[in-house]
Protein backbone atom coordinates (compact mmCIF):
# COMPACT_ATOMS: atom_id res chain seq x y z
CA UNK A 1 0.00 0.00 0.00
CA UNK A 2 1.70 3.43 -1.12
CA UNK A 3 1.62 6.32 1.35
CA UNK A 4 0.39 10.03 0.73
CA UNK A 5 2.84 10.65 3.14
CA UNK A 6 0.38 13.40 4.34
CA UNK A 7 -0.55 15.18 1.25
CA UNK A 8 -4.09 16.38 1.78
CA UNK A 9 -7.00 15.41 0.55
CA UNK A 10 -10.61 16.05 0.42
CA UNK A 11 -13.19 12.78 1.81
CA UNK A 12 -16.57 13.52 1.39
CA UNK A 13 -18.43 11.98 4.49
CA UNK A 14 -21.73 11.68 5.52
CA UNK A 15 -21.47 9.72 8.98
CA UNK A 16 -22.54 6.43 7.02
CA UNK A 17 -21.27 3.19 6.66
CA UNK A 18 -19.43 3.50 3.18
CA UNK A 19 -17.77 7.16 3.98
CA UNK A 20 -17.00 6.32 7.55
CA UNK A 21 -14.57 3.08 5.72
CA UNK A 22 -13.81 5.43 2.92
CA UNK A 23 -11.94 7.70 5.43
CA UNK A 24 -10.28 4.78 7.34
CA UNK A 25 -8.99 4.12 3.99
CA UNK A 26 -7.86 7.26 3.32
CA UNK A 27 -5.98 7.75 6.85
CA UNK A 28 -4.43 3.93 6.73
CA UNK A 29 -2.98 4.96 3.28
CA UNK A 30 -1.13 8.27 4.67
CA UNK A 31 -3.42 10.90 3.74
CA UNK A 32 -4.03 14.17 5.76
CA UNK A 33 -8.03 14.01 5.15
CA UNK A 34 -10.20 17.26 4.91
CA UNK A 35 -13.40 15.86 5.67
CA UNK A 36 -16.36 17.29 3.78
CA UNK A 37 -19.98 16.53 4.84
CA UNK A 38 -23.72 17.84 3.69
CA UNK A 39 -26.42 19.14 5.56
CA UNK A 40 -28.96 18.69 2.12
CA UNK A 41 -32.65 19.16 3.43
CA UNK A 42 -31.91 15.10 3.67
CA UNK A 43 -34.63 13.07 5.87
CA UNK A 44 -32.11 11.68 7.66
CA UNK A 45 -30.28 15.18 8.71
CA UNK A 46 -29.58 13.10 12.31
CA UNK A 47 -26.59 11.68 9.92
CA UNK A 48 -24.56 15.05 9.94
CA UNK A 49 -24.40 14.96 13.71
CA UNK A 50 -23.16 11.03 13.04
CA UNK A 51 -20.32 12.53 10.76
CA UNK A 52 -19.50 15.12 13.20
CA UNK A 53 -18.74 12.40 15.46
CA UNK A 54 -16.56 10.09 13.45
CA UNK A 55 -14.76 12.99 12.18
CA UNK A 56 -13.86 14.03 15.62
CA UNK A 57 -13.09 10.06 16.48
CA UNK A 58 -10.31 10.09 13.68
CA UNK A 59 -9.01 13.24 14.25
CA UNK A 60 -9.35 14.49 10.68
CA UNK A 61 -7.18 17.58 9.51
CA UNK A 62 -9.91 19.59 8.81
CA UNK A 63 -13.98 19.12 9.51
CA UNK A 64 -16.68 21.17 6.68
CA UNK A 65 -20.41 20.81 6.83
CA UNK A 66 -21.71 22.55 4.11
CA UNK A 67 -25.38 23.98 3.73
CA UNK A 68 -27.39 23.27 0.52
CA UNK A 69 -30.91 22.57 -0.64
CA UNK A 70 -31.55 19.76 -2.50
CA UNK A 71 -35.03 19.81 -0.98
CA UNK A 72 -35.76 22.93 -3.33
CA UNK A 73 -35.95 20.56 -6.40
CA UNK A 74 -37.36 18.08 -4.51
CA UNK A 75 -37.88 14.24 -6.92
CA UNK A 76 -36.86 12.39 -3.81
CA UNK A 77 -37.77 10.14 -1.05
CA UNK A 78 -34.71 11.32 0.96
CA UNK A 79 -35.53 15.44 0.19
CA UNK A 80 -39.91 15.02 -0.02
CA UNK A 81 -41.64 14.32 2.96
CA UNK A 82 -44.61 13.32 0.77
CA UNK A 83 -42.55 10.90 -1.00
CA UNK A 84 -42.78 7.76 0.97
CA UNK A 85 -39.21 5.54 1.97
CA UNK A 86 -39.68 2.48 0.51
CA UNK A 87 -39.96 -0.94 2.74
CA UNK A 88 -39.33 -4.31 3.44
CA UNK A 89 -38.10 -4.45 -0.35
CA UNK A 90 -36.52 -7.89 -2.03
CA UNK A 91 -32.64 -7.62 -2.88
CA UNK A 92 -34.04 -8.11 -6.72
CA UNK A 93 -36.10 -4.99 -5.90
CA UNK A 94 -33.44 -3.08 -5.22
CA UNK A 95 -30.93 -3.71 -8.03
CA UNK A 96 -33.39 -3.39 -10.67
CA UNK A 97 -34.14 0.37 -11.88
CA UNK A 98 -33.65 3.89 -10.31
CA UNK A 99 -34.96 3.57 -6.48
CA UNK A 100 -37.09 6.94 -5.20
CA UNK A 101 -34.41 7.50 -2.95
CA UNK A 102 -32.22 8.92 -5.66
CA UNK A 103 -31.59 12.39 -4.98
CA UNK A 104 -31.32 13.86 -8.87
CA UNK A 105 -27.34 14.86 -8.70
CA UNK A 106 -26.37 14.77 -5.47
CA UNK A 107 -22.92 13.35 -5.78
CA UNK A 108 -22.42 15.26 -8.68
CA UNK A 109 -23.23 18.33 -6.35
CA UNK A 110 -21.05 16.84 -3.69
CA UNK A 111 -18.26 15.96 -5.95
CA UNK A 112 -17.86 19.63 -7.30
CA UNK A 113 -17.77 21.16 -4.11
CA UNK A 114 -15.04 18.63 -3.20
CA UNK A 115 -13.27 19.88 -6.24
CA UNK A 116 -14.02 23.78 -5.17
CA UNK A 117 -11.92 23.03 -1.76
CA UNK A 118 -9.24 20.76 -3.12
CA UNK A 119 -8.39 23.41 -5.55
CA UNK A 120 -8.17 25.99 -2.68
CA UNK A 121 -6.26 23.07 -0.42
CA UNK A 122 -4.16 22.04 -3.63
CA UNK A 123 -5.23 19.27 -3.13
CA UNK A 124 -5.77 16.71 -6.36
CA UNK A 125 -7.33 13.83 -4.75
CA UNK A 126 -10.93 13.14 -3.31
CA UNK A 127 -12.20 10.19 -2.16
CA UNK A 128 -15.78 9.16 -2.30
CA UNK A 129 -18.02 5.94 -1.00
CA UNK A 130 -19.93 5.35 -3.53
CA UNK A 131 -20.13 1.40 -4.35
CA UNK A 132 -21.85 -0.79 -7.28
CA UNK A 133 -22.09 -3.99 -6.56
CA UNK A 134 -24.95 -4.45 -3.92
CA UNK A 135 -26.44 -1.20 -4.87
CA UNK A 136 -26.59 -0.75 -8.31
CA UNK A 137 -29.24 1.30 -8.81
CA UNK A 138 -28.37 4.70 -8.66
CA UNK A 139 -26.39 6.13 -11.94
CA UNK A 140 -24.27 8.49 -10.07
CA UNK A 141 -22.56 4.87 -8.06
CA UNK A 142 -21.21 3.42 -11.24
CA UNK A 143 -17.64 3.54 -12.07
CA UNK A 144 -18.37 5.03 -15.75
CA UNK A 145 -19.74 8.16 -13.52
CA UNK A 146 -16.87 8.51 -11.36
CA UNK A 147 -13.86 8.55 -14.61
CA UNK A 148 -16.03 11.40 -16.41
CA UNK A 149 -15.82 13.10 -12.99
CA UNK A 150 -12.31 12.78 -12.87
CA UNK A 151 -12.09 13.89 -16.74
CA UNK A 152 -14.59 17.09 -15.86
CA UNK A 153 -12.16 18.06 -13.12
CA UNK A 154 -9.11 17.88 -15.22
CA UNK A 155 -10.25 20.08 -17.42
CA UNK A 156 -12.56 22.06 -14.79
CA UNK A 157 -10.19 23.62 -13.10
CA UNK A 158 -6.43 25.88 -12.87
CA UNK A 159 -4.80 22.73 -13.10
CA UNK A 160 -6.67 21.34 -15.68
CA UNK A 161 -6.25 24.85 -17.77
CA UNK A 162 -2.53 25.43 -16.79
CA UNK A 163 -1.17 21.60 -17.42
CA UNK A 164 0.59 19.90 -14.26
CA UNK A 165 -0.99 18.13 -10.88
CA UNK A 166 -3.95 16.04 -12.41
CA UNK A 167 -6.63 15.26 -10.10
CA UNK A 168 -7.72 11.29 -8.76
CA UNK A 169 -11.38 10.36 -7.85
CA UNK A 170 -10.62 7.95 -5.37
CA UNK A 171 -13.44 5.05 -5.10
CA UNK A 172 -12.07 2.10 -2.83
CA UNK A 173 -15.19 0.45 -1.94
CA UNK A 174 -16.40 0.43 -5.89
CA UNK A 175 -16.13 -3.48 -6.33
CA UNK A 176 -16.65 -4.42 -2.89
CA UNK A 177 -19.85 -6.28 -1.43
CA UNK A 178 -21.21 -5.23 1.76
CA UNK A 179 -19.72 -7.95 3.66
CA UNK A 180 -16.56 -6.89 2.53
CA UNK A 181 -16.65 -3.00 3.07
CA UNK A 182 -17.37 -4.11 6.57
CA UNK A 183 -15.10 -6.50 7.26
CA UNK A 184 -12.35 -3.75 5.86
CA UNK A 185 -13.84 -1.11 8.13
CA UNK A 186 -13.40 -3.69 11.13
CA UNK A 187 -9.88 -4.57 10.31
CA UNK A 188 -9.01 -0.62 10.14
CA UNK A 189 -10.44 -0.05 13.39
CA UNK A 190 -13.68 1.60 12.71
CA UNK A 191 -16.50 2.38 15.17
CA UNK A 192 -19.38 1.44 13.51
CA UNK A 193 -21.49 2.54 16.20
CA UNK A 194 -21.06 5.94 15.44
CA UNK A 195 -22.10 5.94 11.93
CA UNK A 196 -26.17 5.66 10.60
CA UNK A 197 -27.16 4.13 7.86
CA UNK A 198 -31.67 4.75 7.83
CA UNK A 199 -32.92 6.97 5.22
CA UNK A 200 -36.02 6.48 7.87
CA UNK A 201 -35.06 7.15 11.41
CA UNK A 202 -36.92 7.74 14.16
CA UNK A 203 -36.77 11.41 15.33
CA UNK A 204 -33.97 10.14 17.98
CA UNK A 205 -32.37 8.88 15.51
CA UNK A 206 -32.99 4.80 15.74
CA UNK A 207 -33.05 3.17 12.52
CA UNK A 208 -36.00 1.68 10.70
CA UNK A 209 -34.52 -1.87 10.18
CA UNK A 210 -36.89 -1.94 6.43
CA UNK A 211 -35.79 0.44 4.06
CA UNK A 212 -33.12 -0.45 1.91
CA UNK A 213 -30.08 1.06 3.31
CA UNK A 214 -31.13 -0.57 6.90
CA UNK A 215 -31.77 -4.28 5.03
CA UNK A 216 -28.49 -4.04 3.22
CA UNK A 217 -26.08 -2.79 6.52
CA UNK A 218 -27.49 -5.60 8.34
CA UNK A 219 -27.23 -7.87 5.89
CA UNK A 220 -23.72 -6.99 5.53
CA UNK A 221 -22.61 -7.05 8.65
CA UNK A 222 -24.58 -10.89 9.48
CA UNK A 223 -22.08 -12.14 6.50
CA UNK A 224 -18.96 -10.19 7.55
CA UNK A 225 -19.75 -12.37 10.82
CA UNK A 226 -19.44 -9.04 12.61
CA UNK A 227 -21.73 -7.25 15.46
CA UNK A 228 -23.82 -4.93 13.86
CA UNK A 229 -24.01 -1.90 16.70
CA UNK A 230 -27.29 -0.52 15.35
CA UNK A 231 -30.33 -0.95 17.44
CA UNK A 232 -33.23 -1.86 14.75
CA UNK A 233 -36.89 -0.61 15.74
CA UNK A 234 -37.56 -4.19 13.80
CA UNK B 1 -33.07 28.49 -35.72
CA UNK B 2 -35.32 25.32 -34.48
CA UNK B 3 -37.92 25.81 -31.85
CA UNK B 4 -38.26 24.12 -29.04
CA UNK B 5 -41.77 24.73 -28.79
CA UNK B 6 -42.08 25.08 -25.21
CA UNK B 7 -39.95 22.18 -23.66
CA UNK B 8 -38.48 23.02 -20.48
CA UNK B 9 -34.66 24.61 -20.46
CA UNK B 10 -32.96 25.37 -17.12
CA UNK B 11 -30.80 28.61 -17.52
CA UNK B 12 -28.30 29.73 -15.30
CA UNK B 13 -29.18 33.73 -14.60
CA UNK B 14 -26.51 35.78 -13.12
CA UNK B 15 -28.05 38.93 -13.34
CA UNK B 16 -24.76 39.75 -15.35
CA UNK B 17 -24.71 40.72 -19.28
CA UNK B 18 -23.59 37.48 -20.34
CA UNK B 19 -26.56 34.96 -18.97
CA UNK B 20 -28.88 37.89 -19.57
CA UNK B 21 -28.38 37.38 -23.37
CA UNK B 22 -28.46 33.80 -23.32
CA UNK B 23 -32.08 33.98 -21.36
CA UNK B 24 -33.37 35.81 -24.77
CA UNK B 25 -31.78 33.58 -26.52
CA UNK B 26 -33.37 30.99 -24.97
CA UNK B 27 -36.44 32.38 -25.43
CA UNK B 28 -36.52 33.36 -28.60
CA UNK B 29 -35.38 29.83 -29.43
CA UNK B 30 -39.08 28.36 -27.74
CA UNK B 31 -37.58 27.24 -24.67
CA UNK B 32 -39.89 27.34 -20.99
CA UNK B 33 -37.23 28.99 -19.43
CA UNK B 34 -36.45 27.73 -15.79
CA UNK B 35 -33.71 30.63 -14.59
CA UNK B 36 -31.49 29.72 -11.45
CA UNK B 37 -29.25 32.26 -10.16
CA UNK B 38 -26.99 31.31 -7.17
CA UNK B 39 -26.21 33.48 -3.96
CA UNK B 40 -22.58 32.27 -3.19
CA UNK B 41 -21.31 34.63 -0.78
CA UNK B 42 -20.56 36.75 -4.37
CA UNK B 43 -18.90 40.24 -3.25
CA UNK B 44 -21.20 41.34 -5.65
CA UNK B 45 -24.28 40.18 -3.92
CA UNK B 46 -26.29 42.87 -6.16
CA UNK B 47 -26.35 40.82 -9.40
CA UNK B 48 -28.62 38.53 -6.92
CA UNK B 49 -31.55 41.39 -7.19
CA UNK B 50 -30.63 42.21 -10.86
CA UNK B 51 -31.21 38.56 -11.94
CA UNK B 52 -34.55 38.49 -10.06
CA UNK B 53 -35.64 42.18 -12.35
CA UNK B 54 -34.40 40.25 -15.29
CA UNK B 55 -36.53 36.67 -14.16
CA UNK B 56 -39.54 39.03 -14.15
CA UNK B 57 -39.33 40.87 -17.02
CA UNK B 58 -38.43 38.10 -19.55
CA UNK B 59 -41.69 36.28 -17.53
CA UNK B 60 -39.42 32.72 -17.09
CA UNK B 61 -41.78 30.04 -16.02
CA UNK B 62 -40.06 29.37 -12.90
CA UNK B 63 -37.02 31.36 -11.09
CA UNK B 64 -35.14 29.91 -8.83
CA UNK B 65 -32.53 30.98 -5.73
CA UNK B 66 -30.52 28.85 -4.29
CA UNK B 67 -28.46 29.84 -1.63
CA UNK B 68 -24.69 28.57 -1.56
CA UNK B 69 -21.74 29.19 0.52
CA UNK B 70 -18.55 29.33 -1.43
CA UNK B 71 -17.03 31.64 0.72
CA UNK B 72 -16.41 28.77 3.22
CA UNK B 73 -13.44 27.70 1.24
CA UNK B 74 -12.20 30.70 0.12
CA UNK B 75 -9.59 30.68 -2.55
CA UNK B 76 -11.12 34.16 -4.44
CA UNK B 77 -11.11 37.80 -4.78
CA UNK B 78 -14.99 37.51 -5.66
CA UNK B 79 -15.39 35.61 -2.37
CA UNK B 80 -12.58 36.38 0.03
CA UNK B 81 -12.89 40.04 1.17
CA UNK B 82 -9.33 40.25 1.94
CA UNK B 83 -8.23 39.57 -1.77
CA UNK B 84 -8.49 42.90 -3.82
CA UNK B 85 -10.25 42.86 -7.27
CA UNK B 86 -7.32 43.47 -9.50
CA UNK B 87 -7.98 47.56 -11.22
CA UNK B 88 -7.19 48.95 -15.20
CA UNK B 89 -5.31 45.83 -15.59
CA UNK B 90 -4.32 45.83 -19.71
CA UNK B 91 -6.45 43.62 -22.42
CA UNK B 92 -3.23 41.42 -22.49
CA UNK B 93 -2.91 40.85 -18.54
CA UNK B 94 -6.92 39.69 -18.68
CA UNK B 95 -6.23 37.23 -20.84
CA UNK B 96 -2.50 35.45 -19.24
CA UNK B 97 -3.01 32.93 -17.13
CA UNK B 98 -6.23 32.24 -13.95
CA UNK B 99 -6.86 35.45 -12.70
CA UNK B 100 -7.54 35.84 -9.04
CA UNK B 101 -11.20 36.57 -9.87
CA UNK B 102 -11.67 32.78 -10.32
CA UNK B 103 -14.17 31.32 -8.04
CA UNK B 104 -12.62 27.33 -7.76
CA UNK B 105 -15.06 25.05 -9.50
CA UNK B 106 -17.98 27.33 -9.70
CA UNK B 107 -19.30 26.95 -12.79
CA UNK B 108 -19.33 23.08 -12.32
CA UNK B 109 -21.17 23.37 -9.03
CA UNK B 110 -23.65 25.87 -10.71
CA UNK B 111 -24.00 22.97 -13.85
CA UNK B 112 -24.23 20.63 -10.96
CA UNK B 113 -27.11 21.99 -8.92
CA UNK B 114 -28.81 23.11 -13.24
CA UNK B 115 -28.48 19.24 -13.58
CA UNK B 116 -30.27 18.63 -10.71
CA UNK B 117 -33.09 20.78 -11.18
CA UNK B 118 -33.35 19.46 -14.61
CA UNK B 119 -33.58 16.30 -14.09
CA UNK B 120 -36.45 16.61 -11.63
CA UNK B 121 -38.19 19.06 -14.38
CA UNK B 122 -37.64 16.23 -16.79
CA UNK B 123 -35.35 18.99 -18.58
CA UNK B 124 -32.74 17.85 -20.87
CA UNK B 125 -31.19 21.26 -21.88
CA UNK B 126 -29.14 23.41 -20.00
CA UNK B 127 -27.69 26.98 -21.08
CA UNK B 128 -25.21 28.52 -19.53
CA UNK B 129 -23.38 31.79 -20.61
CA UNK B 130 -19.74 30.99 -20.96
CA UNK B 131 -17.31 32.77 -23.10
CA UNK B 132 -14.16 32.05 -24.42
CA UNK B 133 -13.16 34.41 -26.48
CA UNK B 134 -12.43 37.66 -24.68
CA UNK B 135 -11.90 36.91 -21.25
CA UNK B 136 -9.62 33.02 -21.95
CA UNK B 137 -8.34 33.11 -18.19
CA UNK B 138 -11.22 30.71 -16.39
CA UNK B 139 -10.45 27.00 -17.20
CA UNK B 140 -14.04 26.43 -16.52
CA UNK B 141 -15.27 28.70 -19.35
CA UNK B 142 -13.75 26.77 -22.01
CA UNK B 143 -15.32 24.30 -24.37
CA UNK B 144 -13.41 21.54 -23.50
CA UNK B 145 -14.84 22.17 -19.73
CA UNK B 146 -18.32 22.12 -21.45
CA UNK B 147 -18.10 18.82 -23.14
CA UNK B 148 -17.16 17.62 -20.41
CA UNK B 149 -19.69 18.22 -18.41
CA UNK B 150 -22.23 17.56 -20.88
CA UNK B 151 -20.50 13.89 -20.86
CA UNK B 152 -20.60 13.56 -17.04
CA UNK B 153 -24.31 14.76 -17.03
CA UNK B 154 -25.03 11.36 -19.57
CA UNK B 155 -24.06 9.14 -17.55
CA UNK B 156 -24.60 11.12 -13.56
CA UNK B 157 -28.48 10.86 -13.98
CA UNK B 158 -31.35 8.14 -14.30
CA UNK B 159 -31.17 9.30 -18.23
CA UNK B 160 -28.02 7.94 -18.19
CA UNK B 161 -28.11 4.71 -16.19
CA UNK B 162 -31.72 3.74 -18.30
CA UNK B 163 -30.44 5.11 -21.68
CA UNK B 164 -32.73 7.31 -23.55
CA UNK B 165 -32.68 11.09 -23.63
CA UNK B 166 -29.87 12.84 -23.51
CA UNK B 167 -28.16 15.76 -22.33
CA UNK B 168 -27.26 19.13 -23.89
CA UNK B 169 -25.37 21.98 -22.53
CA UNK B 170 -26.13 24.54 -24.58
CA UNK B 171 -23.28 27.76 -24.14
CA UNK B 172 -24.49 29.95 -27.37
CA UNK B 173 -22.18 32.63 -26.32
CA UNK B 174 -18.80 30.65 -25.89
CA UNK B 175 -17.60 32.04 -29.07
CA UNK B 176 -19.17 35.29 -29.56
CA UNK B 177 -16.71 38.45 -28.89
CA UNK B 178 -18.38 41.14 -26.11
CA UNK B 179 -19.53 43.30 -28.96
CA UNK B 180 -21.31 40.70 -30.30
CA UNK B 181 -22.94 39.43 -27.60
CA UNK B 182 -24.37 43.19 -26.69
CA UNK B 183 -25.46 43.00 -30.42
CA UNK B 184 -27.04 40.00 -30.46
CA UNK B 185 -29.05 40.91 -26.55
CA UNK B 186 -29.99 44.52 -28.42
CA UNK B 187 -31.56 42.87 -31.25
CA UNK B 188 -33.67 40.97 -29.23
CA UNK B 189 -34.95 43.44 -27.25
CA UNK B 190 -32.52 42.67 -23.70
CA UNK B 191 -33.17 45.82 -21.49
CA UNK B 192 -29.07 45.85 -20.41
CA UNK B 193 -29.13 48.62 -17.82
CA UNK B 194 -31.44 45.43 -15.50
CA UNK B 195 -28.08 43.52 -15.80
CA UNK B 196 -24.86 44.10 -13.39
CA UNK B 197 -21.47 43.35 -14.43
CA UNK B 198 -18.46 44.89 -12.12
CA UNK B 199 -16.94 42.62 -9.60
CA UNK B 200 -16.71 45.07 -7.04
CA UNK B 201 -19.51 47.32 -7.02
CA UNK B 202 -20.20 50.44 -4.37
CA UNK B 203 -22.83 49.41 -1.91
CA UNK B 204 -25.38 50.99 -4.15
CA UNK B 205 -24.81 48.71 -6.88
CA UNK B 206 -22.97 51.17 -8.66
CA UNK B 207 -20.35 49.99 -11.13
CA UNK B 208 -16.36 50.57 -10.78
CA UNK B 209 -15.33 50.86 -14.03
CA UNK B 210 -11.98 49.64 -13.48
CA UNK B 211 -12.02 45.74 -13.24
CA UNK B 212 -11.92 43.36 -15.68
CA UNK B 213 -15.43 43.10 -16.26
CA UNK B 214 -16.68 46.63 -15.99
CA UNK B 215 -13.91 47.28 -18.84
CA UNK B 216 -14.68 44.55 -20.69
CA UNK B 217 -18.60 45.72 -20.51
CA UNK B 218 -17.73 48.87 -21.45
CA UNK B 219 -15.53 48.10 -24.31
CA UNK B 220 -18.06 46.07 -25.93
CA UNK B 221 -20.81 48.42 -25.91
CA UNK B 222 -18.32 50.86 -27.55
CA UNK B 223 -17.50 48.81 -30.04
CA UNK B 224 -20.99 47.66 -30.89
CA UNK B 225 -21.35 51.29 -31.14
CA UNK B 226 -24.25 50.66 -28.14
CA UNK B 227 -25.12 53.15 -25.43
CA UNK B 228 -24.23 51.43 -22.44
CA UNK B 229 -26.72 52.29 -19.66
CA UNK B 230 -24.57 51.47 -16.60
CA UNK B 231 -22.87 54.22 -14.89
CA UNK B 232 -19.91 53.82 -13.92
CA UNK B 233 -17.69 55.58 -10.94
CA UNK B 234 -14.75 56.63 -13.44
Amino acid sequence: MSSAHGRPAVVLLSGGLDSTTVLAVAKRDGWSVNALTFSYGQRHAHEVERARAVAAKAKVARHAVATIDLAMFGGSALTDATVPVPKDRATEAMSSGVPVTYVPARNTIFLSFALAWAEVLGATDIFIGVNALDYSGYPDCRPEFIEAFEALANRATRAGAEGGARFTIHAPLMKLHKREIVALGASLGVDYGDTTSCYDPSPDGGACGRCDSCQLRRAGFSEAGITDPTRYAV
